[in-house]
């Protein structure tokens, strides 16, 4: 069996015991005679599938019965019409605007309400997390909304904003389940699992409950209504079923290596390694600002483009996938998720130390 | 290895082979060193994967290339809204009303615009197909929507209404693929693939291309927009990568297997197979008018709750699963999708026959 060196920035690499376990149990899932495919989201066999994945997140994360956790159709950015929807109700949505996904969240909520872009880092192409200490924020303002990491500019929250009160929305989407969180901090957190959990195509969610409009809300779309899939149990419709059998496989995963206790610091030794070794490269050089960088996704260049072409390719032929920057960026990146064996970052850094050697003029 | 006799609604029974390379390949596809789940959606090896899956969609049914082929994410509860929000435009949406999801389908419609309920099988608890040879449509008539298997009812359209030249929008989600179709005959098909297809959280629908808005529509949410994933080939956002990947394993299944020519002859065959003999019982009827029974679904009952209850219990212990019928309609009911082997149905007549010899009075 040949695995890749995969430093995807999702979907992305999966602990090898998931996989293993979801494929020894893919014709007969624990003697019940079916895939969890096959299963009717109504049975209680898929009932216990869903009702463990979301009692070991809580547990992962330290969530309290006053938070309703949703699994979600769609990806984030179906969320990032229904948070206006849902929570604008009438007053002002502000948003701090770091990257890709929080223009995507911004453009959607300008379509059903007010919103304040209350800081911003485009000025610099999105390489820091601008200073959100003492944010004005308009007096009807709903809820403060970040994308606490930045997958493709590779920027992360090292400290939250302060809020003055505003709930705090986050999209988690990158950073999900990679080191511990204060759960108490946030109104909701939410995140597509394709990075840093399961397999792509699902949002868990996790919303205080006085925040969740208590009525139908008449001119939404029922599927885009947190309301509908609090009431179904995140089983209104058939969900992904799936993804949320892989992702609670990569909870107990989780749960077995230490909890975010331990993913943070595999992480940081992880990150450590690569920035530590950029931070003295002759050659290479991050493109974020030290203090805002992220743990999961290091974007980095020679600063020319035949080098980093050519850097692409022979990292292609040495067992290295998707080092290839985002379009946006330029250059590389590398993103190092929970499931990535700290082995693999040091094989990076050991090959741009090699490719440095033999093409430093 | 375990195999239960699966007659679940769906999720529902996948073929083997198709679970077994799944199986095989969930390491390691094709030599790549990763999963499907583990790739990124922008790589050469998943684009390969979408663009076979599309190519093989379009060959089973015939699918010309006027007609879009999207794969979208929510289930067909999100087409509910999405079908009024892209195509009613100010003019009326008109419905045939055969069931719970045209009844959901209806009532996402009324929030976004003006909608008709052309006819109505509600009198009777959606038993039969009402006639649609000669229906009156307003004048501003956009669209013709019409469910045309209804999984919960046990009925299925086995004649298209008279359209009058309105386009015909179809939700096919429980009786996809299962027989040959003349595409020509719609404006756009749509069906939840967990069915009949694949895995649950994935829509696949072909539309028309003159049907689809050219522009952007202000008010409406990014993801909810059909244009949106035209432009995006699927992929505006990360698709449900791994589903479009088993689904496209079935549709390699359905091709080598003499096409939906071969799927329909089976189909019939199985379902023929049960409805004789409900058609001879002294225990068992079918709750459906027989000129529109489903091939797909089946809906049956002794008219007596407590032998139900123990032919459920009974059936259970003898391997057969979830023919429980749905809380709308009682009793018990039989889902015979593509996948399912005709042997699965031979030995549920003979549990019954046995059964039925076991308790008559």
């Amino acid at each position: 069996m040949h695995r890749a060196y995969n430093f995807s920035a999702g979907p992305a690499v999966l602990p090898v015991e998931v996989l293993q376990e979801a494929a020894a149990d893919m014709l007969d899932y624990k003697g019940c005679g079916m895939s969890v495919m096959e299963m009717s989201h109504r049975s209680k066999m898929f009932q216990d599938i869903i009702d463990t994945a979301e009692a070991d997140f809580r547990k992962i994360i330290g969530i309290p019965d006053n938070y309703k956790v949703l699994f979600l159709h769609g990806g984030a950015h179906l969320d990032f019409a229904m948070v206006p929807m849902n929570f604008q109700q009438g007053g002002t949505g502000v948003y701090i605007n770091t990257g890709s996904w929080t223009k995507k969240a911004i453009k959607e909520a300008k379509k059903f309400g007010k919103v304040c872009v209350a800081a911003s880092s485009e000025d610099k192409n999105f390489t820091y997390i601008p200073d959100c200490s003492d944010l004005e924020f308009p007096e009807d303002s709903k809820y403060l909304y970040i994308c606490e990491n930045n997958t493709i500019f590779g920027t992360e929250y090292h400290k939250l904003p302060n809020t003055k009160g505003l709930p705090l929305i986050s999209d988690v989407s990158s950073n999900f389940l990679s080191r511990p969180m204060n759960i108490n901090d946030y109104a909701m957190i939410y995140g597509g699992v394709q990075k840093n959990i399961g397999p792509a195509g699902l949002v868990i969610a996790a919303i205080r409950e006085d925040l969740i409009p208590t009525e139908e809300l008449p001119t939404v779309p029922t599927m885009l209504q947190y309301k509908t899939h609090v009431d179904g149990g995140s089983m209104y419709n058939t969900p992904n079923c799936w993804s949320i059998y892989v992702c609670g496989l990569v909870f107990k995963w989780i749960l077995a290596n230490g909890g975010l206790e331990a993913m943070a610091k595999r992480n940081e030794e992880k990150a450590a390694l690569l920035y530590n070794y950029l931070d003295n490269s002759k050659m290479f050089h991050g493109t974020v600002v030290k203090e805002d960088r992220s743990v999961m996704n290091a974007p980095f260049t020679t600063g020319d483009k035949d080098l980093d072409a050519q850097f692409i390719a022979e990292s292609k032929k040495a067992n290295f996938e998707n080092l290839k920057g985002h379009r946006s960026v330029g250059g590389m990146r590398a993103s190092m998720y929970n499931a990535m064996p700290k082995a693999w970052v040091e094989e990076l850094v050991t090959f741009m130390e090699d490719f440095e050697k033999r093409n430093l003029k």
